[in-house]
């Protein structure tokens, strides 16, 4: 095996899977996300070669794998929550299919069930929903929004909160209840994290403070998180 | 702190998150799924006390963490996947709050995505799919098939296999592609996994044979598959 592109999970260093954690303790080379957590990259061994992503872009990250899995070097992709989700791990294992490299995907829990879980809300509840759709909204024009207002049960949303607005005035427009509970959970499930809750038509104002990573949850689930004792803010606002 | 809701997983006992095995190993009480790995039974003290669910019903469970939390034992309560998605985490939570109980949640690797990528299909890719829709099938009266026909990107749903020509039918007479790939994956991520691909319209004939649990994959992600190295059975059937 030579290449592992493994989920690191959404922020706190525990959430790693034992898998990946045995992985990152013996690799030769670390290629690391910007949110990964830095107890793990201080997991890989002392020797080890360590290459942070950020001033690479994904075409040079992905040409990186591949040589280093060419010279034969067991090379772990740490990835902020799961390759697989929104993680374009994809891209990169077909890199490595391409050029015949052997690699493994060792799934990480994901942000969008484990942040709004930090924040007191199960994406999905018997009686409240049973169904959830999970969308990236940094650009608000490439959403089909007709049908996201239309679909039933928890919507979560990663995206950049100043667009956030023209997503929720958009649902209502097409149909969305303005009363529908929601969320904003910014840097879920690290010691910075905040969360704003208000109505669908008041959340994109309540939140507009909060810094980015964030998430967004709309549904009847999010009513569950006071109960499940989680401090909320700016939830009273239309009570 | 008293009672861990902890999700073990998909399936693989390497796939629990390091914080939740780190809970196992110094519980005094373990209620664990049915589906759970032995392996991870198995790291639990040997003098812990442990509480197969099986025979149990959900009330009794929750009725059996509130008892032992009351106690003041650390309890771990050990459930497939992640206790919030499609877990009933949310309704065990509930009662220990309203019993005063300290609880925690630990998330697991969910199914929704682990077992898709061990088919080799992301659920989401650069140009495929940039949304995702995860729903319960079991009883496919309780799905908006409409609304599910036309929303965008994947859908992943949990169900019987009985009822998947039923569902299947209802999105193509919605408006889906009949020949939008699909995938049924039975057994994710254990040894005993097996894939079956086939455009939509001939995918619950094609998997008619298989065994439960399974889960169900739509959309174009699906032809990632076989590119990314996975087998695939019944794929050729509309070749």
């Amino acid at each position: 095996m030579s290449v592992a592109l493994v989920g690191a999970g959404p922020g706190a260093p525990g959430l790693i899977t034992a898998r990946g954690l045995e992985l990152i303790r013996a690799c030769d080379v670390l290629v690391y996300d910007r949110l990964v957590a830095e107890e793990l990259v201080a997991e890989a061994p002392a020797d080890a070669i360590r290459v942070g992503r950020e001033p690479l872009e994904q075409d040079a990250i992905t040409r990186l794998l591949v040589l280093y899995g060419q010279r034969g070097l067991d090379v772990v992709r740490l990835k902020g929550g799961d390759p697989f989700v929104f993680g374009r791990g994809g891209e990169e294992a077909l890199a490595l299919a391409e050029a015949g490299i052997p690699f493994e995907v060792v799934p990480g829990v994901s942000s969008i069930s484990a942040v709004p879980a930090s924040a007191g809300i199960p994406v999905t509840h018997r009686g409240l929903s049973a169904q959830v759709t999970f969308a990236t909204a940094h650009d608000p024009s490439a959403l089909d929004l007709p049908a996201l207002a239309r679909v039933p049960g928890t919507i979560v949303l990663f995206m950049g909160l100043g667009t956030l607005g023209e997503v929720t005035d958009g649902l209502i427009c097409h149909g969305r209840d303005p009363e529908t509970p929601a969320a904003v959970i910014s840097q879920g499930t690290t010691s910075e994290q905040q969360t704003v809750a208000a109505p669908l038509a008041e959340i994109a104002e309540a939140a507009a403070e909060l810094d980015p990573p964030a998430l967004v949850v709309i549904g009847d689930v999010v009513s569950l998180a006071p109960v499940l004792g989680a401090r909320l803010d700016a939830v009273a606002a239309h009570a």
